[in-house]
């Protein structure tokens, strides 16, 4: 059983997240996991801080490449841009992740506790991509408010990609962009009527009841 | 003292309100609120699950009638105008619960469990305005998306009214949503210039330290 640290620390991860999957969040203990994995609750703890933090290492790692991309991105660029080219740049690391977070993403659905960590996480990355906007000269309100916009637009690619996979991830997110812009917008339902075949997950679209303005 | 429950209720909530905000949230037990209010803690217990709950009371009362004038919002108005209207016919609710809604607004920024549960209690919002948009025709990711967005602008529209209360609530929300559409646009930083003068929330800005593309 390897007991070096990174090796260990990723085991817990797959452990608990089949765990979650299998039994369900709350019916599983720290020291069921601990097992699965081939090591004692204590060595749980060492890695993690309670049962709900072995889902979301990794967040400060993504929160700083993010923040660079941010900080690196062109000058030129105004916010709702240098966010996309941020999201785009640290694709990668979704790609790389996504054997856990995709399953990772429906264990969290289905438990209280988790969604509630898991906003946490996402107000956290807000702060971090609200400060790097505020070092590019957006005021500080401005920048929260467009961080929160670009987090649900990034989200929404996200879910979109797992979805469809035959498209790319840096595809799902520009569209997930520019579906943002157009629903942020008074005139959406026209923009939307008429920008409907540029768009991610229209199948399986609710038929529209009432007609465009 | 008043054993009667709406005013034994608003008894605890103020008495928790000061005692946050006076010796912090970690520092003050349900026993002391209860006190303070001149009941048991057992009456602390019947009215709120716990002690973060005190604080969030009315939370489904507003959802109620948030998610009503979305429905009753006229037909033609795409989501955008739907979320605007919506907030615009609540600010009563606003107006009427400022006096303990500012305060708690510091004392929830200065406790991470508090911030948790407000940031639980936006989430349940969220998912409420989200199914209420998908009756009127709306995909149910465009609608989460849109729901967070509108969220956002109505959050900074109540920061702006806390900070400058000269104006009314129903034009801070309007300039805040205004403000959203503009910064998820590919050119916000170009809009922004532009539309400088109308804005809320400009006072205090950092210089600009790049010029505008």
């Amino acid at each position: 059983m390897p007991r070096n640290g990174e090796a260990v620390r990723k085991r817990l991860q797959w452990s608990a997240l089949e765990l979650f999957r299998d039994r369900g969040y709350e019916q599983t203990t720290a020291a069921e996991i601990a097992a699965r994995a081939g090591v004692t609750e204590r060595t749980f703890f060492r890695h993690f801080a309670d049962k709900r933090d072995v889902l979301f290492d990794g967040e400060a790692e993504f929160s700083e490449a993010l923040t660079a991309a941010i900080s690196n991105a062109h000058a030129a660029l105004g916010p709702w841009e240098t966010l996309l080219v941020a999201f785009d740049s640290v694709k990668q690391m979704f790609v790389a992740n996504r054997p856990f977070t995709e399953p990772r993403h429906r264990v969290i659905a289905a438990a209280p506790a988790l969604q509630e960590r898991a906003m946490a996480k996402s107000r956290a990355l807000v702060a971090a991509v609200t400060s790097a906007l505020c070092k590019r000269g957006i005021a500080e309100p401005d920048a929260n408010l467009v961080a929160w916009m670009g987090m649900a637009a990034s989200s929404y690619g996200v879910a979109a990609w797992f979805k469809d996979s035959s498209t790319d991830l840096g595809e799902h997110m520009r569209r997930a962009f520019q579906l943002a812009s157009r629903l942020a917008q008074p005139n959406a339902t026209q923009a939307r009527t008429k920008a409907k075949s540029s768009e991610t997950g229209t199948r399986g679209r609710k038929p529209r009841t009432r007609p465009a303005s």
